[in-house]
């Protein structure tokens, strides 16, 4: 088993990051626009992805675990066949003006090529976590930048 | 053993990216302004970061193999305890108009919080080698985003 793991420090209280990571609007408003679903304890997410206006996948996800201003966890029922069954994890901490964020996914079977891209565009994706907690806007899908080259986003 | 994986797809051919990982200027240009020394292979390498005019730090590298438009591989030998003995590799394949870009830096004992700190910023600096080689300028230290609320970069 291998993790994508990521670090980045927010200047807000853990609570405004907390809010960005467990409501509707918050995810759509940094990870993807195409969000639905329950984000409270037990439900169900689903995440959609665009590229130059056609859909080319997404995630569900179940809510496993909340902890408020402390951890959001989730684990994907749906999706890649490599991401089907890995937990994403974020811990949240209060570190003087900074909330920071620790993230995880957690549980590849293999370290693929897919692996890759995944990690690094999830670094994309918490600096516009960051981004929008910090200033208000975010860069989720579709207006977020495209890094592999082959189309897939 | 843990590691730190990324993948870019850089618009260009791979001699272009072979040519900013394996020179100074090059170097310079993505990863910080402060790079000496030999880039190439048996060569040493110093990387230092500075933020708001202070020296935080760098590695030193040992430049292990390089095969040139395919890959580079360099040995870190002094800096932070938990890189030393650390290995950075990047991968190139020509994909039609895109060289992609496959990184791991392998041999973290530990999946400690700094690591999830690099593995943010090397995704970062990775999209600053990308826009270095799409458009001729990136953002290298000292003028790379802050992400992690402690000062540290």
């Amino acid at each position: 088993m291998v993790d994508i793991l990521h670090r980045v420090g927010i200047k807000s209280s853990v609570d405004a990051v907390y809010k960005a990571l467990t409501t509707r609007e918050g995810l759509a408003a940094w990870w993807t626009g195409n969000t639905q679903g329950d984000p409270g304890a037990g439900g169900a997410l689903t995440f959609r992805f665009s590229v130059d206006g056609v859909e080319i996948g997404g995630f569900d996800m179940k809510v496993l675990e909340l902890e408020p201003a402390r951890s959001v966890l989730w684990q994907v029922v749906d999706g890649p066949a490599e991401w089907i069954g890995t937990r994403i994890r974020f811990d949240l901490q209060q570190s003087g003006e900074h909330a920071i964020v620790l993230f995880k996914h957690q549980g590849w079977k293999y370290p693929v090529e897919f692996m890759h891209h995944c990690s690094t565009k999830w670094a994309i994706y918490l600096m516009s976590l960051k981004s929008l907690v910090e200033t208000g806007k975010g860069t989720p899908n579709p207006n977020d930048p495209h890094i592999s080259g082959d189309g897939a986003d």
